[in-house]
């Protein structure tokens, strides 16, 4: 809208601090204020990469970031069968191999949830009688870890994969990708959420003996299914596709009714019902799947990985491919928690999904989902407002993902390491929150603001990669 | 927002006719244009009678209204049974009896496509070995006719029912009330949209041998169907209700999920899945359900009927209890038609599904659906501005039925003829268009601007009814 008059009345325009604002207006003057802030916090050193990024290797990186999200964009992951991961993921073909959410992390430093998962999974697959003989293995390193990320492996939460456990197998024809994510387990006593207990692991027998070979056979049937296709669809039905994607899991189980009813698959129906984060790891395994085809374009400035292990946060760039830049992970603000939790009980931010973001979904498509901004006291503007301010750090628009409530505007996608450095906004993660110490599991959600370190390390460790080249 | 530099410099305030302000305009002033229109079309005889409905009557109505509306609010519709229509509808137990949409019409009117339906449901019913029998007997009135709204039922579209259809059986335990309405048909040749071919009639077999008795078992085993508890749901998932309801039929088909697998009813579960308006007849007959419950609160000038048969529209009030108050049913606007059609071909609106509005969804929550009105080429504050004006006829906001892209507000609930005759704002109601002569049935969707003259007929007999009581 046009606002001719009130911008000729203005007599100062102020920037960052608003005290000089208030001390102007109290004189009676009119002043039109911009939330202004130094670049990169002021840093000099990060200023002067930011510079050469933008300047010297401006185009290169530019022309490297427009190809990186163009392989995102063009991606379509399918989940082409439900396997046994032992199968499908090469590292888990050793002997006492397990995946974890996030950046590499030796045991001594393993958060307690995600001890406690590792250790379930190792009675699981019947390494150890018990969990203490499990975490003694774990200890001595003849259970060794491995982060899932490194080998197409994406987890929820504590994120732990086995080789026993089924996987989603979603492969992108076009780019060669593959990727990987365990079937979620739902409500309740479970792995994702750090609770390892007999329950849980029971559970897990369920899932790898019955729902994997049912919905691997119902795959077989009816054929492989589009995620990002349902994922379109959910976005116009309330769905941001990490914190809430009820709506396109009812889609998914649409399409597979017919199938679970010709294969009398009453238990696995009831299951896929019941779960309202079943289609959570599809969409993270597609988002893995789209990121690795820009694994690998030299210059570019795009982030990739984005992980979590309740220790550490840890990124890549699609420039500098299996690179970390890791800094401590976040404590989970605005955090609403259940009875008798304070924050002083809550593990720091964990969990693989914010590949979600990587790929213009998730907290990118906030204003798709104001029933998730309502959770956190927000309204539907406070949602549209949370998707403009991600496409501050974004280097273009979806073009397959829109936002009927932004006049159908693509979702913010390809989030660009030297923007959040120099904004300093990092991506927001809407995400759970589970207990630190005492293994109860999930006690809250909330906002996990991202530390900006690792992408301001990810920005200088690019900028001296493309000096050395030029 | 306030403007209070802009206010102070009008000049001018031109109510009314526009050519006043473009007079004063082209002056140089600066006019300040309201859109105002004389209420009730300036017609001296309704404005004398809506004087004494919001003057000497205003308390009374003032307090029925609010009784009905606190009637339709408190109903809680739940689906208890699917049924054959003959054994639980009392007009149909009768031999040769059919239901249709809309007001009573007699043979002689009855429009191209629902002589086309009611004609196949006669075969179906096999009273007609052919169709030519079929349409000399409706014409002898050896079958006879009934507004399905006079008998609980309520019909999409040509809204036909017979004795042998599957109907959902929707009941109000509190207000003892019971409301009924086919099993959509689905997409295709189908009696719905005025196509009465074999494939037609091949297809109620399937409704009413197949799908009718399974989900009547699923019914009894898994308990009754809380509709506008999905309702509820579906409109923070892109429903508005009436021309989408497929995120709330997913909903349902989560619930059923199991069951239908347990029954290994394959064919049963993808004739859901692959019915996107499957949900459209079970919210109608919930709605009916509840406006029963207000029929009878005297002195109440809450719509409780909005009905169209392709030839008639007519509407009924709470407070005059199986009066009909009828005008000739609109052609439907800004409609999106097939190739190959112009608005010459299409019939007049039709349908009894206008019930969905009454109760506070449908045309009355466009802002929960603003992808409809994307497909109309409007947008989400397009969507918003259509459930506000809406909001201008209603009694008050739903209680139940919240809209997350209104800050959580209710939707309008209880249309009260008085605005309607007084702003001559009339619903809107977003339908199907069926080709009006040749038999192909829907060749597009639109826009239906109910007609004034019925609500304020509705009025006269109001203000009539209550003059002589006082």
């Amino acid at each position: 809208m046009n606002q001719p008059d009130v911008l000729r009345e203005v007599v100062a325009v102020n920037l960052g601090l608003p005290m000089f604002a208030t001390a102007l207006s109290d004189q009676g003057a009119r002043v039109a204020e911009v939330d202004w802030q130094p670049p990169a916090g002021g840093d000099p050193t990060v200023i002067a990469q930011l510079t050469r990024l933008w300047g010297a290797h401006g185009d290169r990186v530019a022309q490297a970031n427009a190809d990186a999200v163009a392989r995102i964009e063009a991606a379509a992951p399918r989940a082409i069968d439900v396997a046994r991961a032992g199968e499908v993921i090469e590292a888990l073909r050793e002997d006492r191999v397990l995946l974890h959410s996030g950046p590499p992390i030796a045991w001594e430093r393993v958060c307690d949830p995600q001890r406690r998962a590792l250790v379930a999974a190792a009675v699981f697959e019947g390494w150890a009688d018990d969990r203490e003989a499990a975490a003694r293995m774990l200890a001595d390193g003849s259970i060794v870890l491995e982060p899932g990320n490194e080998h197409g492996h994406v987890g929820p939460m504590t994120g732990v994969c086995s080789p026993s456990m089924a996987v989603w197998v979603v492969a992108d024809e076009a780019s060669g990708t593959v990727a990987y994510s365990t079937l979620n387990e739902g409500p309740g006593d479970t792995l994702w959420f750090g609770v390892g207990g007999d329950e849980a692991v029971e559970r897990l027998r369920f899932l790898s003996q019955q729902l994997g070979p049912t919905l691997s056979q119902l795959i077989r049937r009816e054929g492989p299914i589009d995620v990002f296709g349902l994922v379109a669809q959910g976005l116009s039905m309330g769905d941001e596709l990490h914190m809430r994607s009820q709506a396109t899991g009812n889609l998914l189980l649409r399409d597979l009714a017919g199938g679970l009813a010709a294969a009398g698959a009453e238990q696995e129906a009831r299951f896929l019902a019941g779960n309202h984060h079943f289609f959570l790891t599809l969409t993270m395994a597609a988002a893995k799947c789209a990121s690795l085809a820009a694994v690998g374009v030299e210059g570019s400035s795009v982030v990739t990985v984005m992980s979590r292990n309740g220790t550490d946060m840890g990124v890549q760039l699609a420039g500098l491919p299996g690179e970390w830049f890791v800094a401590p992970a976040a404590q989970v603000q605005d955090a609403l928690l259940r009875d008798g939790y304070t924050a002083a009980d809550a593990a720091r931010d964990i969990g693989d999904s914010a590949i979600i973001e990587c790929v213009g979904i998730g907290g990118m498509a906030l204003a798709a989902a104001p029933i998730v901004a309502a959770f956190f006291g927000g309204d539907a503007a406070a949602a549209l407002a949370s998707t403009e301010r991600m496409g501050e750090i974004c280097v273009t628009e979806s073009e397959r993902f829109r936002l009927v409530n932004k006049g159908g505007a693509g979702t913010p996608v390809g989030i660009d390491a030297r923007l959040v450095a120099e904004l300093s906004i990092t991506p927001q993660i809407t995400t759970g929150v589970l207990h630190g110490s005492n293994g109860v599991g999930q006690i809250g959600a909330g906002v996990a603001h991202q530390p900006v370190e690792p992408f301001r390390a990810a920005v200088a460790a690019l900028a001296g990669r493309l000096d050395e080249g030029s």
